[in-house]
């Protein structure tokens, strides 16, 4: 399972607009702190004019610049993300457009698995580099979260933030450390109704969008206690086979980078797997829940900032609706 | 580029409603006889009560059965589709789900490139059989067209259907000649306004969808002679790049399976690339274009009635929104 890949750039990109806990109060109606004691979001940012590709195109322009490799020696472009910008065509071939209207041939899709998108599309299309198909492939996370929440739902509404993250991925030289050690997804079907926006697919069609009849059918509806006891009895046997098969332990890992799903899921992650709070890369408090751009732009902060440096082993671990949980093991 | 996977079974879903051309010129206020002879497409089906998902399971259960493979023995479930049932989850859980709403640990999650979701997924995941990530894929297809057409664009409206199809794609053994001669994919973001439904994502939110002013946004929107143009001149070239490598030329192969685009837009494929009438798998007429279910539930259709048998060769070609073009060439 042991694939030469490494992490050859990351980027980010973040709307101009920043949201305070205490605007958060007001449109909610709670009480100023309300916001920041209950989700533990002190900030985080709206799109304004911004549009998803035309965001994830800014981070991939960053991520491209740090892995000091040009659009033309990209040869796969994957938006990996929980939301699209357009029904159809989709989002990463928007991007590209982005990236230069007159260039032609990399081959653009979407890769989904809700917050799980980035994790997933890294996992899966790792393999393509190994196999020798793709030598650098552009992985984006583009998210507005911010559009689709109900205001009703106090505590899931406080917790998002709008965001993209870039990540550029390719091979690793023999005399390169970097590398994938494991990586592993599983869904739990029984799950898969706690986590939702019911409308906007063909089931329940825009056009039959009828405002105060239905709105919320068009709106994220998570049931975050089903979703914590869940997590809570699956997610450490989930770990424990992530590690199978491995030479290292948990403990042994630099940083552990999960997704920004709640302060307090983290926190229910950190007691539960025993890792201490210097392992942990919580961002959170600054950012909120970025759904599939959560991992990636945590990423990003981690090695901008030297939290994870090269040779050092990260592990990035997340939920997802679906009911999903995702793990990548690997040498920075 | 050569793996050794091999389609194990396949299956299809066909909604219960038959909707015959006539039907459409009467919804489209055109004369009688219209729509056959424009669109080339004599029936399709179209939803009642059936859902994606729902839809998706059945096909998926046929070709399970016709794989001789059990769920536990399925190590991932991808829904190829263009469509989502929901914006949230990915439709590739909520088919889990209607096939066991109790069993656990099969990552599920969605690949989307339009109408060559199924190409795409097919190709990009045969990488995790050969290197033994998983054994068994349960690949599946499952569109509602019906539900985002606009009748006053009469020529794209009269074209789609709906229904599903599902492939099982494993190991190829040894002594068995099947497996993948080449694949690729490509993308011209020059074309990526020319097929849309603008609105449904975060960029024209459901909620902002206003009846009479504003309902053209969700719908399928197709500026056929640009993807006409952009085909005849791109399209061969891609074709040639296909086969560059392979030991045969597009005139060996036995059975071409095209993206049932329009019946229009296969005969210039046809002509275009010198194939016989009888090379191609044309199923539009009885079908409609069923996005990217049209070539597995085409390919379901080949082997069912022996079109296309073992040890033959048969190449999976399309087009897709983005504007992108894939294609499979391989021994079945």
């Amino acid at each position: 399972m042991k694939r030469k890949v490494r992490i050859l750039g990351t980027g980010a990109y973040l709307p101009e607009r920043e949201v305070s806990a205490l605007e958060i109060d007001t449109r909610l109606g709670t009480k100023p702190g309300w916001v920041e004691k209950k989700s533990g979001v002190l900030t985080r940012r709206f799109v304004g004019t911004e549009t998803a590709a035309w965001m994830g195109a800014k981070a991939a322009e960053m991520a491209l610049e740090h892995a000091k490799v040009t659009l033309d020696e990209i040869d796969c472009i994957v938006s990996a993300s929980g939301t699209v910008e357009q029904a159809i065509p989709c989002t990463a071939s928007l991007i590209y457009h982005h990236l230069d209207p007159s260039h032609m041939k990399i081959p653009a899709f979407d890769f989904n698995a809700t917050c799980l998108s980035f994790v997933a599309a890294f996992d899966h299309l790792s393999y393509l580099i190994s196999a020798g198909r793709y030598q650098n492939i552009l992985l984006v996370s583009s998210e507005i979260a911010s559009i689709g929440l109900n205001w009703k739902q106090k505590e899931s509404s406080s917790l998002f933030g709008d965001g993209a993250a870039a990540v550029v991925i390719g091979p690793s030289s023999k005399q390169d450390a970097s590398h994938i050690m494991s990586s592993r997804m599983e869904t739990y079907p029984q799950g898969v109704h706690t986590t939702e926006i019911r409308g906007g697919g063909t089931k329940h069609h825009p056009r039959t969008y009828k405002g105060e009849v239905n709105w919320e059918d068009f709106l994220f509806d998570m049931d975050g206690e089903a979703v914590f006891r869940l997590t809570a009895k699956f997610l450490p046997d989930f770990v424990k086979r992530l590690f199978t098969d491995t030479s290292k332990t948990l403990q042994e890992v630099d940083l552990v980078i999960p997704h920004q799903a709640s302060v307090m899921a983290m926190k229910l992650i950190q007691r539960r797997l025993k890792l201490t709070e210097g392992q942990m890369m919580m961002i959170a408090p600054q950012y909120g829940n970025m759904i599939a751009a959560s991992i990636p732009f945590a990423l990003h902060l981690a090695i901008q900032s030297g939290q994870l440096q090269r040779d050092q082993t990260s592990l990035l671990l997340g939920t997802s609706a679906g009911l999903s949980f995702g793990g990548i093991l690997f040498v920075y």
